[in-house]
């Protein structure tokens, strides 16, 4: 496997300018839907509501939403002695505005729930697509044709490939993937092993959705900005910062989960790095609470949520802002915790938090924010690289 | 593995009555969507222009569309010697009124690309979801649920389960789902191996868009029953019979490819008996044209197709007429492919037919309707049961 010819950090700073490819100007690939990325979920509690449909337990519907063992993916014990199929899917609408990193972003998406189990090899992935009905001819083949490029970018990054997929029409472009590996036992990381002393460990900064948003009102003129008095150059480095972050692979986070004897892990996304921890420390063996006491934010998007109704806007600060491949959070132990975070700093050129504890508790089982969370502004090192 | 509790016949007969689930008794399913079933696959010359993007030839995007070897499921051998992936997907939009029916083709359908391979033992499902964001409460858990008991009960059937998916909003009702199964190569039959002097076996009826349709026009009054001078209870019966048919597994039709030593088989979907009947002609080893000399059609769907404009609607006659969830079309020798027949009929109650054959050609691979091909029309063993 090499790395792509196209990179994601230039093709990120330089921004998707429709007609280099013969779109029209004002063409906003994200107005092809009225939801962004995981911020599309069915809400956890309706879904939970709708699988008391089935009683005796056979049937799991979105593991990301915690339900059963609360697995990212789900592990299929196989015929074949020692084997298992580690099998997840995932799709959602366009939330950057490049259909190419759209593609990179997909394809890290869909594998990221693979990574959080420790699972380091795909075997194989399919691609899943809704080509929007109003897209004329040749806006179609432009999308689609940069998305599939982009996917298949990081299925190569990921060392896999794409054999397979569906492609309907659809009212909005809906962008997916399955990733499937065929894993020996000792290949999956038993993620209900948190004990207290633990620390939790995050690889990505949080702050997605907001980034995400306060570009579009940028982009779309929305007069939000204004409204706001935010900071447009402010606003784009961010949105830039995470786009990058989120095309990225989570998979020497995986790898190292092994060499790190990671207790517990999970991926980061469409409920928010609480949602996610709460499900996580309920999936735990011993009975413990998950205790987050720096909230890791990509910079100034803590001010755009200050600067919103009721100070914490998209419930950035309340942790069920919604990310879009996002990182792992995990729990291991302290000594372990500060040699993962050099070594994936080391591997990735991205830093990794300690953001948080495993406490022991009479209670329930979950996850909280601590009152004396601290926020940490994260300075993105791509625009530090270049200038 | 037990039969489901809720009959398919019974239910396909009884009607979805919206008022006995507490809906408004004008809800129809399939207005939440402008599209339906298999139908909605984008067409197959935008999918390989699209394809051409990518020369390595390392992508191969809906194996449905005869991209690359033309496989229903992808085969990926895996690092674990002897055994392979076969994997598949598939989405699409409602087009029977009943969500619980819906579930059930849904599952046969996606199902229905392992067992084209030969494939009978599923190791796991995923189940994809787009909740239509115009549902109400009430309405999204109706359908919602009994979508779920249809798709879990034909997974039962199957001896297999549901253990992950993916549900999110959409404009459209979206259904769809993943099978994989991780089989040793004696598992899946080679399905490039037809020879001249082979037949052609197909195990469903074909008519299933024209059943759909004229059901559609009934059921929403549209005119043009009464326009073409139609029958109501015919147009009910076929409907009837197609969604039975459409709920059925092929799986003992997979088992038996084995037993009978197929040649070459693929399942009949969105591009019609003579569009999938071409790809598998232009995926053999031999230079071989697939004849098809007998169309067995729902009864009555052919006097539909000859009453509307031109004679042959919804390209019924010339083989381009979807099909959703259709049977499996088998090149054999002609010994085994009477055995075959008999012992399907006997396993699944319904028939199959011997509708063409495999010449040598020096021309170009591929699959024709022959000139003097003969129209078979299937009366409907379910009512005949009844009455």
């Amino acid at each position: 496997m090499s790395a792509p010819a196209i990179s994601v950090i230039e093709r990120a700073l330089a921004g998707f300018k429709p007609e280099d490819h013969g779109l029209p100007a004002d063409f906003i690939l994200t107005k092809l839907t009225a939801m962004k990325g995981c911020g599309c979920k069915v809400p956890r509690e309706v879904l939970l509501e709708l699988l008391k449909t089935f009683d005796d337990g056979s049937m799991v519907i979105d593991n990301d939403a915690g339900v059963g063992i609360g697995l990212d993916s789900c592990v299929v014990p196989l015929r074949h002695k020692g084997l298992n199929l580690v099998q997840t899917t995932d799709f959602f609408y366009p939330l950057v505005d490049d259909p190419y990193l759209m593609g990179r972003i997909t394809a890290a998406n869909v594998l990221s729930d693979l990574y959080a189990m420790g699972v380091s090899e795909c075997d194989n992935m399919l691609m899943l697509l809704g080509v929007a009905v109003e897209l004329d001819g040749v806006a179609r083949d432009v999308i689609i044709g940069q998305f599939m490029q982009g996917f298949k970018d990081n299925a190569d990054m990921a060392g896999t490939k794409v054999r397979g997929g569906q492609t309907v029409r659809c009212p909005w472009l809906l962008l997916g993937g399955v990733a499937s590996s065929v894993a020996a036992d000792d290949e999956i990381i038993r993620v209900d092993q948190a004990k207290p002393g633990d620390v939790l460990v995050l690889t990505k900064p949080i702050g997605g959705q907001v980034a995400v948003n306060s570009y579009e009102w940028l982009k779309k003129k929305t007069g939000r900005v204004e409204e706001l008095g935010l900071d447009e150059c402010k606003i784009l480095k961010a949105f830039q910062q995470v786009t990058v972050q989120m095309c990225r692979l989570n998979r020497n986070a995986a790898k190292l989960l092994h060499k790190y004897q990671a207790h517990a892990s999970t991926d980061v996304t469409g409920f928010g790095l609480l949602g996610h921890a709460d499900n996580l420390a309920r999936a735990q063996k011993e009975q413990v609470q998950f205790v987050i006491e720096h909230l890791p934010i990509i910079e100034y998007m803590d001010e755009i949520a200050t600067k919103m109704p009721n100070g914490n806007g998209f419930n950035l600060f309340t942790g069920t802002s919604a990310e879009t491949s996002g990182g792992l959070l995990i729990a291991m132990s302290l000594e372990n915790a500060a040699e993962y975070i050099r070594e994936i700093e080391m591997l990735d050129g991205f830093p990794a938090w300690i953001i948080g504890r495993v406490e022991a508790t009479s209670g329930n089982r979950g996850a909280v924010i601590s009152p004396d969370r601290q926020i940490h502004s994260v300075s993105s090192s791509i625009h530090q690289q270049l200038n």
